[in-house]
């Protein structure tokens, strides 16, 4: 990865305005690491303006300045810089926002691998998220973290690495997290925040969808149905069962979770593998995609007949493979 | 708290022998703190021996030198020491041991807050887990910590606070979780471990568990209810019940959780606080105890009627607190 984040020092030198714009459907590195830059620019100086073209969504609302974030621009030839954040490529910003008529200049700040290094400026490291690379800029910028900042930062940090708990978790992760704590991040009261806030509906459709958790023989392949009878008996919208299909991959000795959800006549189908499975490949079996460890498909058809033919595929197919027993 | 563990240097400047001991139905906290503090002395030259009443939960079995933990001690008279870990009582450690005929010096090392000091030497310090204390003895005695301690450190760092979620993770829990990594543990991978194995009746209790959630009529008090027969049904052991108090505290607008569950004609139950109230007063208004936000206590009588007693109990106390509206 190209690494020149120093550059950023002098690509600011001159500017009074900046837009900062992170990725379509934000996740919490997104908004923390955007706010966050927003305070490092304003210390500068500089008079900033925040883009997504998707809201903020609720749980990180609470965010100092999440309501500077704005679904539009106006006034877009005024800046001097634009700052793009966790976006791999200038097209996770979305359709809506030409960003190269914005500003003269694009710095981007990303930590993601497969990053294009679209930027005038690319400021691209491995790190656990976006916040790491910010916290770093403060840093560089003699800037003071304050505790307003840190709550952004450490949002940043716990959404982007499960609150500690994926690989991409590091030394450095900690010993920042651990400076946060000293500018007055309160860990408890963040995790309660973005954790502890599971709908009563959300509650009911997991521990029912988990009551009739099903496996093959061997146990390595374990998946759940929910119907829109299911849902609709506990009040559950779709957004309530995120995190069902993790609870299933939480269990022993499961390599690969599946998750059928009816929705208007289709099935969405939800995989994820824990450890030695590529579920990508397995959701293309039936039309879909994904990453490594968590994927998805679309299939037409009656539920409990979609459920039988996936799982008997999936169980055929990962034998062929010599991966289950 | 009494804070004494530079005494630890002197009391174990002569001892040949030790016992570890560590309390009933262990915890993380209890298996690593005891098995991290056995690689201290046995480095010191002190042949160690490891006592738990109950046996190693099987998640925590992959922790080197585990299978040393016995349920019994032979030769009890022979310890020169008895190094008691994450007991706040003698009592805690079960009552088919003596602890007093073991050795003639006890060492207490632990972090909760009412500790009654039953040592002859106490080190009892705030602190998140009693690994904590164990990582400062290792400084103390200036003894690397190599992978295998930090991993029972880790282990007892990660099982005590949620994995630095709740409000006893501090600074230096941060720093000495960077030290850890640095030592060579895989936060991935023991976290994997130790929350991804969830077995499959564990599971089942829980949907079952909190597909009954009942709540107050303000919704700020969430409880669940298992009984022998539901443990029975699912084939589920006592251990397969940890963290259902846990998720009952993660629902949306629940201040205060209790978990309830029949045990040999008595009830069990855990009080878990989300932020404002402390649940140690609630649990010794049934004779038990514990922390601000985790306590517990023990009472007789018949499931049901302890459930009505004890809720009904608990909102009118909260009212009267003008806790709840």
């Amino acid at each position: 990865m190209k690494k020149s984040c120093g550059e950023i020092k002098n690509a600011l030198k001159n500017a009074k305005t900046a837009l900062i714009a992170t990725h379509v459907d934000p996740d919490g590195d997104a908004i923390g690491s955007a706010l966050a830059l927003g305070m490092v620019l304003e210390q500068l100086g500089i008079r900033t303006a925040y883009y997504c073209q998707d809201s903020v969504p609720q749980i990180y609302r609470f965010l100092p300045g999440a309501d500077k974030i704005k679904r539009e621009v106006k006034d877009f030839n005024r800046f001097d810089v634009a700052c793009v954040v966790d976006a791999s490529d200038l097209a996770r910003v979305g359709g809506r926002l030409d960003l190269k008529q914005c500003a003269p200049l694009i710095i981007n700040l990303d930590h993601h691998p497969d990053n294009t290094l679209f930027g005038d400026v690319n400021c691209v490291k491995q790190s656990s998220c976006v916040g790491e690379l910010i916290y770093d800029l403060a840093v560089l910028f003699k800037i003071k973290v304050d505790k307003k900042m840190a709550d952004c930062l450490y949002t940043s940090i716990i959404t982007d690495t499960g609150n500690f708990r994926y690989d991409n978790t590091t030394v450095k992760t900690f010993l920042i997290a651990a400076e946060l704590l000293k500018a007055g991040v309160d860990p408890h009261e963040l995790t309660t925040r973005i954790y502890d806030n599971k709908s009563v509906p959300a509650v009911r459709i997991a521990a029912r969808a988990l009551s009739g958790v099903k496996f093959s023989g061997d146990r390595q392949v374990g998946w759940s149905v929910v119907t829109e009878g299911m849902m609709e008996e506990v009040g559950a919208k779709s957004e309530d069962v995120v995190g069902i299909v993790d609870a299933i991959r939480a269990i022993e000795g499961v390599e690969v979770a599946v998750f059928f959800r009816e929705e208007k006549g289709k099935v969405k189908i939800n995989f994820r593998s824990k450890d030695r499975v590529n579920v990508s490949e397995l959701a293309r079996r039936f039309g879909g995609g994904g990453h490594l460890k968590a994927a998805g498909a679309v299939v037409s058809g009656e539920i409990a007949e979609v459920e039988l033919n996936v799982t008997r595929d999936i169980i055929k197919h990962l034998k062929a493979l010599k991966f289950l027993v």
